[in-house]
């Protein structure tokens, strides 16, 4: 944990915090809290700060909280990933909030079991607590914005170009497609990526990306898992908003 | 599973192989493998090729294998990784070689706990295993080869020139370095990785590898799971490598 993450309504008026809950087990155990000792604390959605322990003791963890630092920068990429299997995905949240991601479009494709529309792991108050594991361990407080679509066609079709009117968008599929790296994201837009399932795209999935404007990229010949295939992906795409960004200060 | 891979020995003289372990499990009820039907099979550090099924039973796979491809490339990234906690150890011998990889020390460091070397996910038993599901999933034959150097200093200082010849070395530790994207891999060399513990690495510990020619790279201000840091910063380096091929051949 390398920020501790609160919510907004649970500061009363003057600051404080009272934490009862596995921060505290952390804060005690972990971090070897004392009174006096300053921590990293962040508000969800909000300001990272300063949290000073007020108390420490077998029960529970009083802190005064201070906002201290702007907030981060906001992620400049977003992600359209085929939902992947139930196992993969409760693996794959909290990676998703610790690499950084704005908004997340969990979306069917031919290649998708529907039955993994029923998992748990989509219940927003059980993927909700892995993403902010993941905002801890990246030091972030925004909470990625998820949605789950399980019709392809209408969503690409009506909803793209309204919540993402202007990103560059790229289409991971094995296969012909170039680097990310060869890539550049204009300054002030946003890179929307689409991560198919593990057997790819169907071909009609490939034409209704390239019909609203998704370029194809490839890693290389290896299968990848999707977890894996995420993190990868997502790493290549902040490399190459940053890239864009360096070579337009150039 | 996109590749079964088996050993040399498990080939009789006349190209037959009976499988009766998870292998012959995978092909019964996932593939839902039938006499005749052909599956991708390859020789652990050797040819991938077909396995056409003879026979299947409750019991057992009876394959007869030809080589028919290639050797796929060899990767031309190496790794010197700080030994991460077990936990994180165990989750990343799949994902390792999946992304492909040469070689892969793992190394003490000052923020590592010496601890952390009693656990069974190094006995190479183990952890072959891991490796060769992970081959399995990417479709490669080639293991990578694992060292283990619970000193890091003389391994830096008397080993590190002997084993890694010719190869771009780079340094990821938080902070200021640039990205690897920036990074060009000459024609023949190879990329090797330092990736420090979650802590990064010591200042004692980065005058060491400076003074061998590794050059700081940096992902950005996210601080990331040892696992989730493996992934990223391996597509990165393939990405650097694939860059500059295609940049020569421009």
């Amino acid at each position: 944990m390398n920020r501790v993450l609160i919510r907004p309504e649970e500061l009363d008026a003057g600051g404080r915090i009272v934490l009862s809950d596995r921060r505290a087990a952390h804060i005690r155990s972990v971090l070897r809290g004392q009174a006096g000792q300053a921590l990293r604390v962040g508000v969800i959605n909000g300001r990272p700060g300063v949290g000073r322990i007020e108390a420490v003791d077998a029960r529970e963890v009083v802190l005064r909280w201070k906002a201290d630092e702007a907030m981060p920068p906001a992620p400049r990429v977003d992600l359209l990933l085929a939902l992947p299997r139930p196992k993969v995905m409760r693996r794959l949240w909290a990676p998703l909030a610790s690499m950084g991601v704005g908004r997340v479009v969990l979306v069917n494709a031919a290649r998708v079991e529907r039955n993994y529309f029923d998992t748990h792991w989509l219940d927003p108050a059980v993927y909700e607590a892995l993403l902010i594991e993941g905002l801890e361990q990246a030091g972030d407080t925004r909470l990625p914005q998820v949605r789950v679509e399980r019709r392809l066609k209408p969503f690409v079709e009506d909803e793209v170009d309204g919540l993402f009117p202007s990103s560059l968008r790229l289409l991971a599929h094995p296969g012909e497609g170039g680097p990310i790296a060869a890539q550049r994201v204009p300054d002030g837009e946003r890179l929307l990526l689409a991560i198919g399932p593990e057997g790819g795209w169907s071909d009609f999935e490939v034409a209704l990306f390239e019909a609203r404007g998704f370029r194809r990229i490839a890693m290389g010949w290896r299968t990848l898992r999707s977890d894996t295939a995420c993190v990868a992906l997502l790493a290549l795409a902040h490399e190459a908003v940053r890239c864009s960004a360096r070579a337009a200060m150039a």
